[in-house]
């Protein structure tokens, strides 16, 4: 959580009025996302979003990142729309950093999610899955599992200092992963990163959702694997049942899931804790202790992990038609 | 510029709800002030700053502040105001922190202030020290000359690595200022901190004037002094006097400065110079390069010091009439 870059207030009321936003009123730094520089941006117009991208984004995908956003809304999707300035460009520059101007969606996202909420983003992810079939444009995952071990191996000798018997646990699981991963399974564009926090709700609704500057190409049912690990396991690392059925009963009534997806989910979701798993331990190694960013802690990736190497059958995620 | 505290949307909610100000829609951490945890609070009331006031802010001060922004606001000086809640309390717990909820100020501080900008201060900041002559309530100034000295001596022996010598000038010039520093100047309320990201202008008008979390008792010119040095330098060093000039002439058309105020007027400049030099000397050997809060110049200060000590009369600040 961090502004990396600041922007003085006379290029902004020019930067601003390029888009025929009207006067520029106020301006604040967010402290929130730990990729980019955020500012919320009041004008005569209405607040918006300014995001600076920095360098951790490639500045070569932003074109697909921005052009998804533009077709999610254009098709019914809330979520943050990118804006055109008077000559139509979406991506601009910006204080010497690839810009744009994204619309402002009200909204909160819920720290302790319910089942409820659980059931609203199921639907959510499905209509948007559905949606992402019309983009044409591609971007490779490059945090699947062909990406995992070059990650594993840059994490160097240290990983054991987390905890003993960490590495040769990873490589074990690595092993198995490779082996067996689908290469069949029905593929689109996927979020890739939807956890509590890239999604709004207000009153008892979606509001949107945000974030999708780790959208790619992949398996679809690898989306809902991640939700799984990033919804449905409780503080104390209890797997809750109610949430996953609630999840992927709403995700079901309105993209049906294959046979095929259904067999291979607890191996997807396996896969995707190991992918934050290995992001976990490699930041963690490679990031101080007083940084600006907060650590997440790698364990809790490790412990669902191990939970779903133990899921025999999609039921115990409790779909109830499987 | 942090995040301190994390609050949740729940007991945000409830927070809000207990100041009658409807919905929570939307909540957002600002990355600005480097004392207290701010949030941007939208409400279907409207927007408001949410603080919550971290250590460095003494709690036995916050009735103080908040009582004198109450004041301020009610004899019409721009500034965020608190909220009463529903039972009539402005300070209030939130995530085990003295919080309040203050009014959302629209503007933009000025990052390269003009000749018209240090005018419209000027006004603005004697105006302020009218209104502030009915508060009541007194706080005193710990950084002013009494409390020089012991931070310099918090400082410790490592001030020359700043610069060689640098011990050596504060000592012979902090001696200087405490044989000759005024006593009988007029007083009252002063901001003790009003650079530039503290004044917010919106069109060709100061729309506020904010942060007054360092405001006490102390000789009024000595407000204008620090505004002397926090405004009238040019970024390479050399004094303005065309800005100076400005920013005295709207001060004196609202409140008029006696024969002893103009006297001092360069030695109060040579100690505002002082305070800084000394804060910033002392952050930048207690803080490290990588935290989160950004070190600021102490060598700046000391060339303001440097210039004021070589000042004999108010007339090198541009003032016509003196």
């Amino acid at each position: 959580m961090a502004v990396y870059t600041q922007v003085s207030d006379e290029e902004l009321a020019r930067f601003v009025a390029s888009y025929g936003l009207g006067e520029l009123k106020s301006y604040k730094g967010i402290a929130e996302g730990v990729e980019n520089t955020n500012y919320l941006v009041n004008t005569s117009s209405g607040p918006f979003i300014l995001t600076l991208y920095e360098k951790r984004v490639a500045q070569k995908d932003l074109p697909f990142f921005l052009e998804l956003m533009d077709h999610l809304a254009t098709s019914g999707i809330k979520c943050p729309t990118p804006l055109h300035d008077r000559e139509g460009r979406m991506l601009r520059q910006l204080a010497g950093r690839p810009a744009a101007i994204i619309t402002f969606l009200e909204g909160l996202w819920v720290r302790r999610p319910r089942v409820e909420h659980c059931a609203l983003l199921g639907r959510a992810l499905a209509e948007f899955h559905l949606v992402g079939q019309n983009y044409r444009a591609k971007r490779a995952n490059s945090l699947s599992v062909n990406g995992w071990r070059p990650l594993f191996e840059a994490c160097g000798g240290d990983i054991d200092t987390i905890a003993p018997g960490l590495a040769e646990e990873i490589e074990t699981e690595l092993a198995h992963l490779e082996a067996n991963w689908p290469t069949a399974l029905p593929s689109g564009i996927i979020h890739a990163d939807l956890f509590p926090d890239n999604v709004f709700f207000l009153g008892s609704k979606i509001s949107g959702l945000i974030d999708f500057y780790f959208a790619c190409n992949d398996m679809l049912a690898l989306d809902i694997a991640i939700c799984l690990n990033a919804w449905c396991f409780e503080p104390d690392g209890a797997f809750n049942v109610t949430k996953a059925r609630a999840l992927l009963n709403a995700y079901t009534s309105e993209r049906v899931l294959s046979t095929e997806e259904l067999e291979f989910l607890p191996l997807l979701a396996r896969g995707a804790a190991m992918r934050f798993l290995l992001t976990r331990v490699y930041d963690w190694l490679n990031t101080s202790e007083h940084a600006l960013v907060e650590r997440k802690d790698p364990i809790e990736y490790l412990r669902k992990l191990r939970f779903h190497a133990r899921v025999t059958s999609v039921n115990e995620y409790g779909l109830e038609n499987a």
